[in-house]
């Protein structure tokens, strides 16, 4: 294996799949970058077993400047190895496989000859049959959003699982993204125009997962999404990236939204997220995080530490209707929810005092709806 | 106490003050800040024991928006009022001490009640008496960059006590600012033309100290300092610093200094650093993390590692005079000093293998020059 590149367009595609790469594993072959080089492409894969990232970098595109001398493939130590391309000064970096497995590292004036691994050592990543007929496609730049949406609301607990995981349901020509820990949930839906009605499909894929994807996947390309048995895989350009799924039936939260409300108001998201996170800033130090909502015509948000003091204020709704209600939550959860509204008008409807309560878009009814279950107090 | 202020200006003055107080403390009034407003000013004070800062706040200051209603003085938590403050819409805040030493804060539509504690309880933090005769005046950028440039030198460790500070001599008209851990020293000379020749003092301040201090001063203004026999003032228009100094008997580096060498190269700074970075990607992950530089009319750095690999690279010197030789050095104290010199041509002298060598700048001569022990190793 011999070839250069340009050292930017490698470094780039390096740290892309470095983001599945963890020093933790139990495998060490895992904590290396794979590199294979055919006559026409140089692939790097990084794994840990639960994530897989394959980027393929083509001698066909000009500013890869990749320049294939000799194929042959190695297992190189991710860390290292990214930080030697990271710190080196050439604009080019030539990669050259010597005998037993080390490799030599030539740019500019820095020869750097390092320990790889048999790349036979490295372990397969298996391919899923990418049928056209169980594929989607949408813009990178929505599904980022959408997960940046949902993400915040799955559970980090192993205490259930399926519940670390986000559920995607493809159906009727939408998808529908939904993320709960059992006390919150968030869900949203998009409309996929461009796909058939009768594509349908469901899976549960970890929050993990999801993340580093949403930070690989670039605004301006489409990403693809093919699910298996056991696995996803989502596609651009030059990006494989694949994931197991989270196995177990996901809970039906749907009959938790309601369409009947005693009391509902409106408000401005970012009005009340400032007043939630001032009130917290005393309610993280009790006991109990605990703020609380009284809602009249004229609302205030409450919260008190015995130790530190008091705080009161006056909500400034958009409007109100209905009856007179006192609700208390956790602020974690209502910051997490208010933050991914963004800067909107929403509204925000109750049952009853106890029983979970909505958040949604004014505009776009139940096409963005979070929940919240409320803490139960003395008073 | 009653007053109202500029949110904004309350901000700054208190985010200054609360670098001197840690969590950390025995002492729990330690822990607040303590706010004292007389006819004229409010002082905000915080204090480690070690450090204390006073913040000068004028009523007759426009900017400060300072409104004076009722004169008085409370302590209130640090953490908490200053996140609270943070935290407040309004552009102005009111501040009344209430019954029991409960304060209200008032801004815009929130109303906090805190807990404060009596401001009797505050230690007395006692003045030096400034003498014009034994004060020195500098710019505060110019004092900023020369603790910059030395106080990475300072030791971390309790086991010599003295070497934790910086040591500070003021004599004619100079003031020589040296620190040192033992294996490497940093001492930058400048000159204080308006100060009198007569004017002659000297003392360790701990380093900790003067990195605070740093953070604080403004590159706009003039700062002083005064010295008493256990502690030093410094002080601007609206601040007074107090550290406490380290005690004992600061060594005498100066003769370590030699003017005879046998080697002596001259290089870009930012060019040996970047060497030195690359190579010690691998030297960091050895038993012992060193980095070797082979002096001739072609020299090179290298550093290896068994587990991972080799590297060498030449190093492109702007000169070369004197015999080879071959010094091996720990990459981190090189890359502190490389560090501080910036972006420039330095000149490093060497004696023999095995001595302490020294940088400097290349102009300047002595004003700044740095020493660093080599690591004996066995070939």
């Amino acid at each position: 294996m011999k070839f250069t590149i340009n050292r930017h367009v490698f470094l780039k595609h390096l740290s892309d799949v470095q983001r599945a790469i963890t020093s933790k594993t139990t495998i060490p072959v895992l904590t290396g970058v794979k590199l294979a080089l055919t006559t026409n492409e140089l692939v790097l894969t990084g794994s840990d077993a639960s994530i897989s990232i394959e980027k393929i970098i083509s001698s066909d595109i000009k500013e890869n400047e990749l320049d294939i001398i000799q194929t042959g493939s190695i297992v190189l130590p991710a860390r290292f190895f990214g930080e030697i391309i990271r710190k080196l000064s050439g604009k080019d970096v030539q990669i050259t496989l010597l005998e037993n497995n080390k490799v030599e590292i030539v740019s500019d004036k820095s020869v750097f000859t390092i320990n790889g691994i048999d790349a036979e050592l490295y372990p397969i990543i298996s391919n899923i049959d990418i049928e056209e007929n169980q594929t989607i496609s949408i813009a990178s730049f929505l599904f980022k959003n959408v997960l940046s949406q949902t993400i915040f609301a799955a559970s980090t607990s192993e205490n259930r699982p399926i519940l670390t995981g986000i559920h995607l349901v493809v159906e009727n020509g939408q998808l529908i993204t939904t993320a709960t820990d059992s006390h919150r949930m968030s869900r949203r839906i998009i409309l996929l125009p461009s796909i058939s009605k009768d594509i349908s499909y469901q899976c549960t894929i970890p929050a993990k997962s999801l993340v580093e994807l949403s930070r690989i996947l670039s605004d301006e390309e489409d990403v693809k999404m093919t699910v298996s048995d056991n696995k996803v895989l989502f596609t651009t350009e030059n990006l494989y990236f694949y994931s197991r799924l989270v196995e177990g039936i996901y809970p039906d939260v749907s009959r938790l939204l309601k369409n009947q409300y005693e009391t509902t108001f409106k408000v401005e998201s970012s009005i009340f997220l400032q007043s939630v996170e001032r009130a917290s800033i005393l309610s993280t130090e009790g006991k109990n995080d605990i703020v609380t909502l009284t809602l009249n015509k004229n609302s205030f948000i409450s919260s008190e530490s015995a130790e530190i003091g008091y705080v009161e204020e006056e909500l400034d709704m958009l409007s109100f209707e209905g009856k007179p209600m006192k609700i208390s939550f956790n602020p974690n959860y209502m910051k997490d929810a208010l933050k991914a509204f963004q800067n909107q008008k929403i509204e925000i409807n109750l049952i009853e005092e106890g029983k979970p309560f909505t958040l949604k878009l004014d505009e776009e009814n139940d096409y963005f709806v979070q929940l919240i279950t409320p803490i139960r107090t003395r008073n």
